[in-house]
């Protein structure tokens, strides 16, 4: 397998490298963010001081970070770049949390209990706005092309998922076509930002892109996979949330396209009529080992995984390509 | 009165003359968004194209023209950052059409009903994003950094009107920084964009700028006081949305100030506990006339608007200034 293959080493797989590092420069990132989220409108950082806490692994910022090191940019840009990137992220979480009417009746919980839809919406939206008051700051219209273009990109495959959500016809090349838009272009536009405030070739920050882009398309291909793990649970995470909300991931798709009537019966009441009963949870993930759904989309996650290192060949060997390397490994090994 | 003496003549001011003067190019502005607003994913057009086409006068960007034609502009540029800037507008109607929890259990019903909160405020991003991108091919950084710059401004106000719905110790500093960053922001980025196509000097881009700051001021106390005028049904609106929302606006401000013991109890009854019976809206509605809370609110709308015409002045007069001229007195006369 390709990704087991450039693993650096036999131990699993992990961060640790990435955050060595661009450690220090992600120190300032944060103090970026914490800087910029400021307003005299004390619900905006408490509310925005949340999210970004919970925001995790910083993934994002990190690979805007990474791939202007594997450039040998030695500037300060990246980093407000890379507080940008996590904004946008971090406004594309929050929106994310806006429930509708329907969902309410269903009784599901979101982030956005303790503050509500509006506060949500409109922080959001100052996040969003403060990106982009960074990015005039820093004065490249490139850039800003890239993070314009991927916020559009963004927002057409949320609208896209919504669309195709609770229906079970969902085709696998549209539901690739919303991860693509909805999380890879991201990974993508935070890569591609790096050669560019180095000031590399177009085949270079090409290059680059595709590696963020097959990665964040691996990344959500095992996300939408732990949703219906064991493993899920391990992490500290929730099982069955997309289940719930009758998303129609991968998973899903092929167990559907693999089912029985009986089986696209169960699929139609739980998912598109939302009709749920307790024990459906588990009659879904039996379905989905009966089919061997989960392992299909893990080999599609490594497939994206193989093309993510292939995209970083033509960059040479050394701690910061490994390091790369190892974030597609993490990517996948998250799932065991 | 300042304003009725510039007015260019004894008719009722509309906004004719200004559509008169910028009419074509407001063709093109429409012409713009249809083509810019579209997207495979077809909920994005058709949602956005409700809003666009029920978002009625244009008025933001006929003002982005004006002030290019004012300043002798004869490029193309204004067309697009016109249709950004009501992108922008469009994309915060959208996103102020959320409602939460709280609002659904009072069974309010708002614009966003048919496709609901989620979809709403998807297309606003898209739209949102679709503005910088258009504001990057467009290719100034300074229009990008006074549109970014309004947006995080506007977003503060949506969300400091939040924070003060339903508190009756609303002050009215508070309730003017509210509509100055939500309303008068938008208005005073887009007037500032035409002397910046035109490449004219600061003070002229200084001067269009409070030209629209004092017209959004003085546009929103129009509109706030209207909320509770018969003026308002006979306008096709409904009379006292704002009393219903518990929102905080200067017609309340004043009356509650103004207001005994009895009164101001009402108003924490009706507004701050949402304790609302079918008879109250007509009981606040004899308050605000008992202690002429109207009139009043009427009054700052007056000077504001005498403040949009004096900053006028360094214009030389002639059609553009005169229609500019009537769009301030059309703002106020509404109201009568």
């Amino acid at each position: 397998m390709a990704v087991a293959a450039n693993l650096p080493s036999d131990e699993t797989p992990s961060l640790e490298p990435l955050i060595r590092l661009v450690g220090d420069d992600l120190s300032r990132v944060n103090a970026r963010i914490i800087e910029y989220m400021h307003s005299p409108v004390a619900l905006i950082p408490q509310l925005a001081g949340h999210i970004v806490a919970a925001g995790g692994k910083r993934l994002r910022p990190m690979l805007t970070l990474a791939a202007a090191r594997l450039c040998d940019y030695d500037g300060d840009r990246h980093v407000s770049l890379a507080a940008c990137v996590e904004f946008i992220h971090t406004a594309t979480l929050l929106h994310d949390d806006v429930v509708d009417e329907s969902d309410l009746r269903r009784g599901i919980a979101t982030a956005n209990a303790v503050w509500g839809n509006k506060a949500s919406v409109l922080v959001g939206d100052f996040l969003f706005s403060r990106a982009f008051q960074l990015m005039v700051a820093d004065g490249s219209l490139e850039v800003l092309r890239i993070l314009s273009h991927a916020s559009a990109v963004i927002a057409e495959g949320e609208v896209l998922q919504l669309v195709t959500s609770n229906d079970t016809g969902t085709t696998e090349e549209s539901y690739l076509e919303v991860i693509r838009s909805k999380t890879a272009q991201l990974f993508a536009a935070a890569c591609r930002i790096g050669p560019v405030v180095a000031g590399r070739p177009a085949e270079e920050a090409d290059a680059l892109e595709a590696f963020g882009l097959n990665l964040g398309i691996a990344f959500q291909l095992v996300d939408d996979m732990l949703d219906y793990s064991a493993r899920q649970a391990e992490l500290g995470k929730t099982v069955g949330d997309d289940f719930r909300d009758g998303k129609i991931t991968l998973p899903i798709v092929l167990a559907f396209a693999r089912g029985d009537d009986e089986e696209k019966a169960f699929w139609r009441r739980t998912l598109e009529d939302q009709q749920q009963e307790p024990d459906d949870l588990a009659h879904a993930q039996m379905l989905l080992r009966r089919h061997g759904a989960l392992e299909a989309t893990m080999e599609r996650a490594r497939e994206y995984g193989a093309r993510a290192l292939e995209s970083l060949a033509p960059f040479p060997a050394g701690p910061v390509r490994r390091a790369l390397d190892e974030v597609v490994a993490f990517c996948i090994a998250r799932a065991f």
